[in-house]
């Protein structure tokens, strides 16, 4: 089975940015502590800050992957664009974000994607990837059998 | 380590209610569906319809488990007293929902529960109780090493 | 045929409560002036002042009864949990109000329990119960046909 | 007794717009149905699918009818000059809906005609014609005594 | 100097409708109170409850006189129809109101009829015409000279 | 093929009213300039300023014609009764607007007609009736093959 | 007969500011071109910047004068406290204003003072005074009579 | 006297729940506190988390007290079911709320309860019991004079 | 310990100004009224119908009381400026009212105020002041010890 | 004439995305469908996912073509920079939908790209490129002449 | 060149008030920061706590001053009368706010003022006025070149 | 000292776009203007239509710059993937603005951006980079002493 995880604009400063809130963990580090969960799951991990090279990875992945977790980050409030790939392409897409959106600014309490997603998880740090993908897997796998 | 799940009103029926969108399993077979996931964390279900109950078990809860693993149902979107209860305790509670919310009427996108959890999952069906279970039982691990 | 009526909170005070509005007819006065226009569907009388109590009771009634005259006093106008329970049952339940909603304040406009309904009758005393539950009969008898 | 039914804008067309909705009775049929459960109310049915029309009926209603059983379509939503002309006259008049408003278009949630009306029945089909006007019956029969 | 008043819908029931709103006076002595207050100005008077009539009526008023002088009624709400009747003709257009809308139901605080009249007057009863029609021969003299 | 072509309020006045927004032409004129368009298309005319004759062509339409295309002028915004009349019929129907509406006023940013047509063109002067006609034509055609 | 003319803030500058919304005469033409309309009213202009010696000046008028016509300026939009001096006190308040403020900016649509005036005129520039003081004198009259 | 007070939910978590904006007294602690101040006046304590049971106990102290002093909880926000009970009984009611509920979260912002009390009070911590009772007893008295 | 009394907009009518929302006493008869409650605390009152003079005189009362209770009248709604200079200093304000706001006109349900003061006390007459005094004094001298 | 036809994101899966509401012809078959109607223009398409390259290529555009069709997809409903885009340059502008926008999700019914363009179509499929594109044509050769 | 800097209310606390956030500088101090930037501009200072005066300070300075750099303090969010006489003058107003209004309170985004006056500057503490003033400085001579 | 100038969509089009609104410089001569103001501060120019570009630029300037003067055009008003970038940076970043936003459309109305800036300088046209870049020196020097 392989699992696309997508991460939206600034997600490269990982470790950087505001580490009380997104941990102190870089981006490859949180890569690594992703991938010790899985075994039986092929991840690629792809992050660019523009919504265009996002959609086109959304679009190829459907055809190259089993599932994608994406976390959108400031895309998740208004990238319809983004929302319309995801709903164009047949395989299932979790929503992942590391810190609880619920508990932020206003702008940051409506996610235009989650609609069109399977399922999202929200507020469990680097975890939050973790039990996405797990959610993600085990559904594909449910589909399959 | 202990976990309370609740299950707000209408969750008792499980398997009869929306199938299509909850699930076939009734509420004693998506307890075991759980509990096989689950092997050193000690799992205790709790079903109420009525918001007094809820808000007593939560805060009977404080001293006795880890942690609490909530699926609101309906009061998610108003009771703003599950959520002062949630805020008035020290054990880490996680939201659960089976269906996305995001995907369904407007006065199920806003939750008044999720600002005061510590992180939120949905529409997974209920293995979404199986993650939102996994990532607290992760939390309060690491919290108490 | 079995009709169960639902009175919500604060209808035990029919009667003292604001009897220009809601009329001068205690709970038990208004159930006799129902009842002596039903020969052939036996009525049953429910009332509580609890959102919990009023659902468990709806929950039941499905196996119970034909179907559901509910008057859900205040909790029309916020309970998405009464809401949730008429969905997830299968009789069919009408929406009752002794005085016109529409013509009080703001709050009272808007019915969250209505959408779920197959109707609603407003504004004729305790004669809107007599003409619901007629209804409702109405649509279960020639369902049954 | 005497008491006019009125109809507003597309109300002609039952029978042959969205069946499911509205039934699959012709305007004669509903009229025949109504009829059959009323002997001692003499019953005269208009419709027109001009504000202006129904306008001047209501007017001239108050000297000649001791109610009206009102059906204001589409108007139901906006037409605040229905509105001001059963405001203006001293019968009763009632609200009647074929289909639950409430459970439609965001659009078909407000009417700014309840108001003014004694009372509104909505969602029981054509029956919803024969207990609004037994309900508009009982209370002028009532106030005449 | 000729001006047109125009009576939108249920003002031909002046007298009869809110006397205490709208004053005891019928249509006929409105207008002849009104009248004796002008000798060189000749006025007509029109009245209907069709929105339609009405904005024929103004179309036509365009070449027959040199001002209009219009209470909507309702239509003064929601009829951006008779906005644009308004807007299209030369003759200068000036909104009369018998009571203070702006003191009634929040639904009357908004004209659409306003913003395209030079000039509105509400809240003075059947005087409200007087000053309304002498502000018009005010301005249309001033123009002319 | 037949197809109808409904002007609403006001659409009289072409030529005269703001030449600057709507064109020079008037309505005759306006009428040859499409009609030279068509050659396999018999088109006719019909303009009202009243809600209600309009909806009166509409259903009477569905019989004698195979499509309508309408420009509702005000109405656009706030006639429901006409948008139902238009969902009651079998015809297909297209919105025609000479001026781009999005460009104006606020109120006129919002068609209740729209949803319930197959399509809607705006802005184009008189040519937005030719393209409409044309696409209804090419619809109608494709469908009766 | 005794009545007070109260100017809100910027009104002193008329004739300089924006002439061509407000007119070129100067507040002394001003009140000159009103005075000459009246022989019989005895008419006192007051203007000020200051909310509270407008506030001042209304409670003292009510002692002083037997009725008030007041245009508020940019008061009209938030001043509460107008408001409620103007509601304190026994005489009639008439609100006028030179321009149509329903034609121009959104914040000017709404006037606090006008629910608690008699009522308002708007858009006749100087001869909106002229009607405004004359409505407030024959209803003055008509009181005292 | 006797005055009935009446505590929402998670008001039994007091000394625990954020001390620093509601004390550290505890729930007998705060009693013992306000009961030093009243000498005359016989106090009686309830607590409960369930809307039901507040509701129940409103109903009962109509015949039992003289007046209630109530702390509603986060119940203030959204209960209109609590609302109609203080609305339907004849004894005073006094809003009472430890913190100042207008410089915490939006949804504090707002009482449905308040409208239906004589008078509210908020801000002054346990102080806030000691006057919102005083004033009740206050106001009782001289009604009793 | 000294205390100032500060009295907004139309406060001096009282007695005056609709006397069965705010009471029969003159304001001089409410000073005294207040006043023989308190014996160990300096009252000092203030009026005014001047935003300005109020601003000024918070910002003086800074370094001459221990505290401020304030009516601000109708600035209550939107005197953000009468806000900052409470924010500005250091000594408590207490926010009364003598009417319940809450129960009033839709304006009046917001203060801008209150955010900024300690507390707030409405709805008890002249005795708000007593009580809202009272709790100043408690907390300044609770502070001082 | 040279016409440019924008395609925004998503516009390359076509025949693959919903292609019960966008069709089920390929964009190249697309491209050759709209190409059979135009012999005298010459049409260049342009697709991409990128905001940044479609406002660069509505940049370059305004040098090399008479006019731009563009489908903006989702960028229709919130990208204001296109929109500059599309004001900054002095050839015309069409928007152009396969679908009717207005009768899908809420947020589709806003387009923040119309304002600026000369006109718009939408609902009838490929053939809304057909009549925008000509449109467009009969414009720039009506300017042309 | 002359330049009038005028002060709204509260900003003579400047180093009193809320010092993180306005800076510790008393009135005078800043105001000699400011002047020691300007050597061919002659600065004067006013500061009130009273909108009226502010209006007063602004006519007067028309004939007085070159500009205006304003800081309306809280009188920014809701002063129309201080906006009608900033638009009332000819000479150029700059707006100026020590703070970032944009990182503050809601109330605190919506600046009433800003759209009449040639620009604005806001977060740069006292540096604010100086760039302020210095933008307009170098318009006032580019239009006197 | 090093600051980095971004410019976002369109701004390269300056000169051509809108000149009375934007000034008739084009980009280079905008530059050429900015840098004649400053010696000291070695300034950097970057302009693009790609919020994905845009948001790469201000992650490396982090490391290489000491501030960044940003205009983001039209993605002031949406871009909270740039406020991101801007918020996961430690250099200080000032918005600039070249026409007066607040007084343009709606939507330019609110910054997404400006709340996570240290200031914004707006309608002061290229000056506006002067006095923005001046500002933020003027900070950064302040900091660094």
């Amino acid at each position: 089975m392989k699992i696309l995880v997508i991460n939206g604009p600034n997600l490269n400063l990982l470790g950087k940015r505001k580490p009380d809130m997104y941990g102190h963990r870089t981006p490859e580090e949180v890569e690594k502590f992703i991938l010790k969960y899985f075994k039986e799951v092929e991840l690629k991990f792809f992050q660019s800050n523009s919504e265009g090279e996002i959609i086109d990875q959304i679009q190829k992945a459907d055809a190259a992957y089993d599932g994608i977790a994406i976390n959108p980050g400031a895309f998740t409030h208004y990238s319809y664009a983004i929302r319309d790939a995801i709903e164009s392409i047949r395989i299932p897409v979790a929503e992942v974000h590391l810190s609880n959106i619920a508990a932020r600014e206003d702008f940051r309490h409506k996610s235009v994607i989650a609609p069109v997603c399977i399922g999202s998880v929200a507020g469990f740090g680097a975890y939050s990837y973790v039990i996405g993908i797990q959610a993600l897997a085990h559904l594909i796998k449910r589909k399959s059998e």
